[in-house]
């Protein structure tokens, strides 16, 4: 029987995360207790979130300790159950983390294994959660409005803009390159789509934006949330679901644009996808129905090897992923 | 019969507002037409929005031309009618600017002459209506709760703290300066008052909100918004009102704790009272109510003439009055 392998924490980041900030342990196969199963790792989601559980800053969840293994959502096979419910072979859905084995008292059986199992780290996990409650719930957006949305190729973004087009909304993305930007357009069907590396973001936005925008799903924070709060329409919502070019910042980005919010009665909220998970099955059925139907296309960059992760952390901080990051782990 | 007096925006600011940027014009008393009243200016009402119509940029409402006549709210009396529904002698709520004497065809008749008449430019007028829908709708207290509210001598923040407490909460202001800082919290009752200009603003912050802020009625912006927002509790609201400290700045502060939205969950609203027009009489109800119980506490600050109106918008601009800033014209 192989040993287990696992990424623990060696050191928190001040800046910029790197791969002195990660240490890889070998140990022995735990053995699953009373009340619970033994999982082998099959896929691990990388996500933005994770720089944040790095550092001891207050948040909405408590951070990683030194030296124990980094969080993240895991899709696995049961190889032996102490729980009644499942048995050996059974897919399952759980947080066990950057390790290859893990033990855990509540996995979540996979039902339906049509679908590949990757995407419930996707476009049917948290991040597609976050898209559809998101957009739904804070954005409200109404058939015709326009729709603006920031790492519009990633996992959150691109499901983002598939679903506001599916309900009748005008969906322009901002993405780094124009490779991604042609993804965005061209494949998903976005009706345009910024790259805010071509250096004309605020002439761009102001083309691709011709009536305004009505919601602003807000994924990267900083110079681009500035930038879009001068297009914002009166009354327009604005769903603060991540600010990942500020999580590596040594200093804050200052945003000088909030007189918007004023002058234009801008709402403007955080959310958590937890909040929401209570309806979780809701959005599972919307998605997987929109998948089955070929309606929302969704793209993983997949990285081989558990040794991998800790540079597809480093490289998805950087927007270097293109897709959904997923490390695969067997 | 006197002639009448008019201050008009001679030009656009730069910055601060100058005694350059207007100019007081004399002309004859103007005559009402069909379906107008003549109306004597008794009281006129100087606000911080006024900065804003004096630039030509965007806003929820257009500017002030060059030559035009400042806006302003005022509360006059009828001298002579051309609507059938008023009379010489009939006090009304008026929008006829920075000048002694206009003509008007939408007078509003203030039917309680009991309450001091300024009051309607100020606790009974758009500032009241102001606290009351801003605090109600968009902060939606909870008894128990901790409400902040900055410039809180002021018409507006007076009220919001007042009102606070009387719906069952904690009421923590934020003034510039000792005297302002005893007034709201030993006259109007605050449960605090920090003076952000002691050099301690965190610090004060944290001590005065134990168990951290729910809701937070902005109406300066800058510093203090990021300080605030470092103790805004999950899933705490933001009435942003206004953001007097940026009016006047040359260039606008850069707000660096955004991502306390995230983080909280905060919900941020900018609000305009406009847009609660059709309740208007509500709020009137509530608050000539509490004003006649003894429970809501007001004060003024009255400039004498009109010649004053310029100097007493640019110390309020400032900071510089203590209570809703009035001009006295008659």
């Amino acid at each position: 029987m192989p040993a287990n392998k696992a990424w623990t924490l060696a050191s928190r980041p001040q800046a910029a995360v790197s791969e002195d900030n990660f240490k890889l342990v070998e140990s022995p196969l735990p053995a699953p207790r009373e009340s619970e199963v033994l999982v082998k790792n099959l896929w691990l989601s990388l996500d933005p979130y994770m720089r944040g559980r790095m550092s001891d800053a207050k948040s909405y969840v408590k951070g990683v300790e030194i030296g124990e293994v980094m969080v993240g959502q895991t899709v696995g096979e049961v190889l032996e159950s102490r729980i009644p419910a499942f048995k050996a072979g059974d897919k399952v859905l759980t947080q066990l983390g950057w390790q290859l084995f893990g033990t855990t008292k509540d996995p979540i059986k996979i039902e339906n294994t049509k679908l590949p199992l990757s995407y419930y780290l996707g476009c049917l996990g948290m991040p597609g959660m976050t898209a559809y409650f998101g957009l739904k719930e804070i954005g409200q957006p109404k058939a015709g409005e326009t729709v603006v949305v920031s790492a519009a190729s990633g996992a959150v973004g691109s499901v983002v803009g598939q679903l506001a087009k599916l309900w009748g909304c005008r969906a322009v993305g901002i993405a780094g390159g124009k490779a991604k930007c042609d993804f965005v357009a061209k494949e998903l069907g976005f009706d345009a789509c910024i790259d805010y590396k071509a250096g004309n973001l605020m002439r761009d936005l102001q083309a691709a934006c011709p009536k305004g925008a009505d919601v602003y799903f807000e994924n990267v924070g900083g110079e681009i949330l500035d930038a879009v709060l001068r297009v914002m329409n009166p009354y327009s919502r604005i769903i603060v679901c991540g600010m990942v070019s500020q999580y590596s910042a040594s200093e804050a980005y200052g945003v000088k644009q909030l007189r918007q919010v004023l002058v234009n009665r801008i709402r403007m909220q955080g959310m958590i996808v937890f909040d929401w998970r209570d309806r979780y099955g809701e959005a599972l059925k919307a998605l997987a129905g929109y998948l089955a139907q070929g309606k929302l296309k969704y793209r993983e960059s997949v990285l081989e090897g558990i040794e991998n992760a800790p540079q597809g952390l480093i490289a998805l901080l950087k927007g270097g992923n293109f897709g959904k990051q997923l490390v695969k782990l067997a």
